[in-house]
């Protein structure tokens, strides 16, 4: 399986330290070796770095640990490879434009059963993970329209999202820059960081970092990962099925929808 | 204006020396600081860097010129910018997936009067070198099998670029990671290095390399740029309206199409 880790913010902010904790579980405190890959929208804009090295010892990702490179919407993976090989072309977080925007999408889990239903967007490596966003898109693409309402393209989202829990686990990160959709099948949690802004320590690496010396009053932050990433902090787990939407830091919509046993 | 740098090789080959002097000319040398982005081909996979700095300072490029990134393909841009704001969206090279594979992109020029068709692939930024890959990847689209030989779809980039030519400055480097395809209306050159390899020095900073140390034999690697990088090479200067394609470090076909005055 994999890792995860999202952020959503009010205001443009670095992901050095989480980044830095969930890059440890790449090889040292967790198995996950099999390559890694961030995504960072700069306004509609996305600069990515991918790696097929263990992102413990990767020197890119010792960059981005030590390079603060700041975002409102950041999406990042670890991989441990199932599905297949170990390659740049099969390393998330996966992107494709659509209606004039880059979309971004990184997935844990595995749906060994998936056959993707022929369409504009295609894969290029051969992970299922890639071929469930070409479908997620394709999807989109004929079933609704740019203008939608992001209320319209989230429902979509949610009823795809449980056909394909009903198949497989699918833990899901995706987002167009402005919002970013979250899904929970196994394991998610989220921490919403806001003031008055305390210390947190990684549980991953000795590393502890007081937040009120890098933030502003007003600055909303949210981070969501597949396991907690700090040990002295109240993190919200999800429930198997939920999904939310983050924007700007915050919660907009959410619910939970499970695939009834067949 | 801009400045254009890409490899063919035919084996993975590093960049570095090529990188260090054409980014030197990203507001040391040159006057081309408005950003600056790369595109390395691994197999099917693409790794990409893009930065709004000027590249001279910039610390992301420091990382990529110190830090051998092995490809057959890879393509490069150093930023002036005319039309579009200075940002991440509007930074060269470009991206989209047709046919299951990673197609990139970069421009050197400017077609003011160029007005796209509506299709599939829009642009993200402002630029009109974006809307003009765009304008391409619909024509093949909708022109061209994925199925259809090289020749061919060289033959539709053939006649695409001339179309363009006619309209303005249109110098073109785009690849789907097999091939390179290029074209010239004003100012393009390129040198194949192969055995018995020798030392060269750059133009743009105080860098020899000594290349019998760092190839082997077989090795065939071309590179092709806005302007040469070396004093001490012959470069092959591109005709206007000349087009080459490239393949595993060679010329593959190569011709000239010049469109007529009106």
């Amino acid at each position: 399986m994999c890792e995860l880790l999202a952020m959503s913010a009010n205001t443009p902010t670095d992901l050095c330290f989480s980044f830095t904790g969930l890059t440890r579980r790449g090889g040292d405190t967790g198995p996950h070796k099999d390559g890694w890959g961030v995504a960072f929208y700069e306004g509609k804009g996305v600069r990515t770095f991918h790696d097929v090295d263990a992102s413990a010892n990767s020197r890119l990702a010792e960059v981005v640990q030590t390079h603060p490179i700041k975002s409102e919407v950041a999406i990042c993976h670890i991989r441990q490879a199932n599905v297949g090989d170990i390659c740049l072309a099969n390393t998330h977080p996966f992107m494709r434009e659509l209606w004039g925007r880059y979309w971004v999408f990184a997935h844990n889990g595995q749906l060994s059963e998936f056959q993707p239903s022929p369409g504009f967007y295609e894969p290029v490596g051969g992970t299922d993970s890639e071929a469930l966003f070409c479908d997620i898109l394709n999807h989109l693409r004929h079933r609704c329209d740019r203008n939608d309402a992001v209320e319209v393209i989230t429902e979509h989202l949610v009823q795809r999202s449980k056909a394909f829990a009903g198949q497989g686990v699918f833990n899901l990160l995706l987002s167009n820059g402005d919002w970013l959709f979250t899904y929970c099948t196994t394991k998610m949690a989220s921490i919403t960081r806001r003031a008055p802004f305390g210390p947190a320590r990684l549980k991953d690496a000795d590393v502890i970092v007081d937040f009120e010396s890098e933030t502003t009053p007003g600055d909303i932050v949210s981070v969501i990962v597949t396991e907690p990433l700090t040990t002295d902090e109240d993190w919200d787990i999800y429930q198997p099925g939920e999904w939310r939407l983050w924007h700007k830091g915050l919660v907009e919509a959410k619910g939970i929808a499970v695939s009834e046993p067949a």
